[in-house]
């Protein structure tokens, strides 16, 4: 199944089991949450016209090129008075421009005489430095729209339009789950046999920078019923997403639950790291099965969770930016699956790194990003290809 | 000064007052904070050689072209036995190889017949289907170097280890302040001249997305006392980041309170938005004052604070990643100040929002990165432009 196909599936599922409980939060709570209304603006910005300068407020048509006296003086802040005909006002940056005047200079073009007059060195235009009343947003305009994610820019915009709490779509509950007998917790004794769990952690953390309320449910015994139990616990989040487990052949106790009580989709996807997929549901709980090789981990949850998990409290751009780059390697023979290489810029350059096995994350810790080749394709230096920031997919 | 002389003088004040104070966190509380030490692997990775694939282990010179029976049936987790002569072992992804066997043949290309025995239809070849014991890394390596940000990635190869705890430095303290009598909270009602304060909520934000602790100083009264009773309060921060105030010509009290009690300088920065820059101390703190233009807020933090900030951790990689794209739009008139505009990727042209005016945040809300264009540098459609995605100053 190709990515694209899977995605689409994945992204048609979240839409047909949106989140629809909302919360008004206030902003400094809102961080990476999801506007769940389109955000109007109340009031127009800037309020009134203000000046873009330090400078003198004057009416050109008052000015015959004679010094003006300084009638008043207009801190950011400050309600003016009306300009006084004949006169200039000194105005500061971000105060409001007097009714009546229709210009500011800039005060390196002016000087201030010894009787405290000023003399305005060039031509003055009407509008000059002058930021018009509601130039950025006029009342009623929508300003961010529902399914907008909230990072620190789209709370200043709301901040600057008076907004203290916004409305916003309630965390997506996630519970995680390893599933191997292999599996031991960092910090515990490896015996025989067995490897440290990497992918609880890379999970839940990657997980809470999306805004998830992550429940950790541990590692899943390579026991039937232990599994069953399990997943019965999990009834109340809104997805379960395990990793490993699927492609353990005989093994796989996580898929028969499934089967037994809910549904299960095994997808084999055509890309590299990361080929099978389970998507099914449990007792009506939405299960997304990643293989549980890391680096597989990783570029399936980026690729399919990540959006899957968006799109679930309404997120409508779930794309992370790419960018075409020259190839700084070569790739000499062509795949039959879309490969997904940790790699990073070098001059300009997309370089990739040397040992692209699934088997840890030391390629992802060293990447700047996934640096995609298509299928069937093979590439010499120079060849454009298509670069995924890890940035783009990490928050 | 260009931009990269103030960077450059930033950073070196940065490496001058390192944070030096560290601490122990569990995986799980480490998300966002930088290693304040070199992790070395404390064991080889894989462990032992394993099965890349769901098949049978064999060894090479004991294979005949006969079917060969199976011995033992090794799942991940558990300890094999030596493979008995003669025989194969049926064995899942993970799981170790048994000593003995060297090749993996993977399901697909086998046969079980009726009396379990199971034939190999392809060559087999040694090696094939193994991961070698330490192929991913050796006992001793360094696997991140001191200075690393910890992400959902680095956790969890530091999981892979078997790390539970890692040692860090501390958070970065730092004393959002913002100056300027206009200023009113959202949420309040706004009076004559006054604008709601977008600065606190988009740096406050932001800072904690950087990993700080942030100390909300509030408003600045436009007063030259309590500018200095208020800067005597923030003793124990490691930074003042003020916003506004520095270009507001004679209302500066925060620059005069600066000058009494520690240093100032004021830069003239050429880009644009965002000229003016404060850097001084009081009382041996530091202070970065940013200007308060929205816009310029943002430019100038995303550029100069962000990077001086993780250098004070230790961070080593503080440029963001940048990406060479064609213009989608025309620039006709020169400027003498580096512009960075909020712009967008369409079709793999950057485009840019109508309205560049700094003023208020709604150009960057739409932005997905901003675009450098250099000074006194016109562009047609089609010139290449810097790219810096948000999604790499904003975490």
């Amino acid at each position: 199944m190709p990515v694209e196909v899977a995605l689409a599936r994945l992204l048609e599922m979240a839409e047909a089991a949106p989140i629809v409980e909302f919360e008004h939060l206030p902003l400094a709570a809102a961080e990476g949450r999801v506007l769940a209304e389109d955000l109007l603006s109340s009031l127009d910005l800037p309020p009134w016209p203000n000046s873009a300068m330090d400078g003198y407020a004057v009416r050109v048509a008052d000015w015959t090129g004679e010094p003006l006296l300084v009638s008043q003086k207009i801190f950011a802040g400050m309600a003016p008075e009306p300009l006084a005909p004949g006169t200039c006002a000194r105005i500061f940056t971000g105060a409001p421009v007097p009714a009546g005047a229709d210009c500011v200079e800039m005060q390196e073009n002016t000087e201030v005489l010894a009787d405290q007059r000023v003399r305005f060195s060039e031509p003055l235009h009407v509008g000059q430095n002058i930021r018009p009343q509601g130039q950025e947003t006029t009342v009623g305009e929508r300003v961010l729209n529902a399914g907008t994610r909230l990072g620190p820019i789209e709370l200043g915009l709301a901040a600057s339009l008076g907004n203290a709490e916004l409305r916003v779509v309630r965390k997506v509950r996630v519970a995680v789950l390893s599933t191997g007998d292999e599996l031991v917790e960092p910090g515990q004794a490896l015996g025989p046999g067995q490897i440290y769990n990497s992918n609880r952690v890379l999970l839940c953390s990657w997980l809470q920078r999306l805004g998830c309320e992550v429940l950790d449910a541990g590692i899943l015994p390579d026991n039937l019923q232990a599994t069953r139990e399990r997943l019965a616990q999990l009834g109340s989040v809104d997805l379960i997403l395990s990793t490993g487990g699927v492609s353990v052949g005989e093994a796989d106790f996580l898929g028969i639950a499934l089967r037994e009580a809910g549904e299960l989709a095994l997808w084999k996807l055509a890309i590299k790291p990361g080929k099978p997929l389970t998507f099914g549901h449990f007792q009506g709980v939405p299960v997304i099965g990643l293989p549980g090789n890391p680096a597989s981990t990783l570029v399936t949850f980026a690729l399919l969770a990540r959006p899957y998990l968006l799109r679930r409290q309404g997120v409508t751009e779930v794309t992370p930016l790419q960018f075409q780059v020259p190839a700084g390697f070569v790739w000499p023979k062509a795949g039959n699956r879309r490969e997904y290489l940790r790699g990073r810029l070098e001059q300009g350059r997309a370089i990739v790194y040397r040992n692209q096995s699934s088997g840890v994350l030391r390629s992802a810790a060293w990447a700047e990003g996934l640096v995609e080749v298509l299928e069937e394709r093979t590439l010499v230096e120079g060849d454009w290809v298509n670069f995924i920031p890890l940035s783009e997919v990490l928050g």
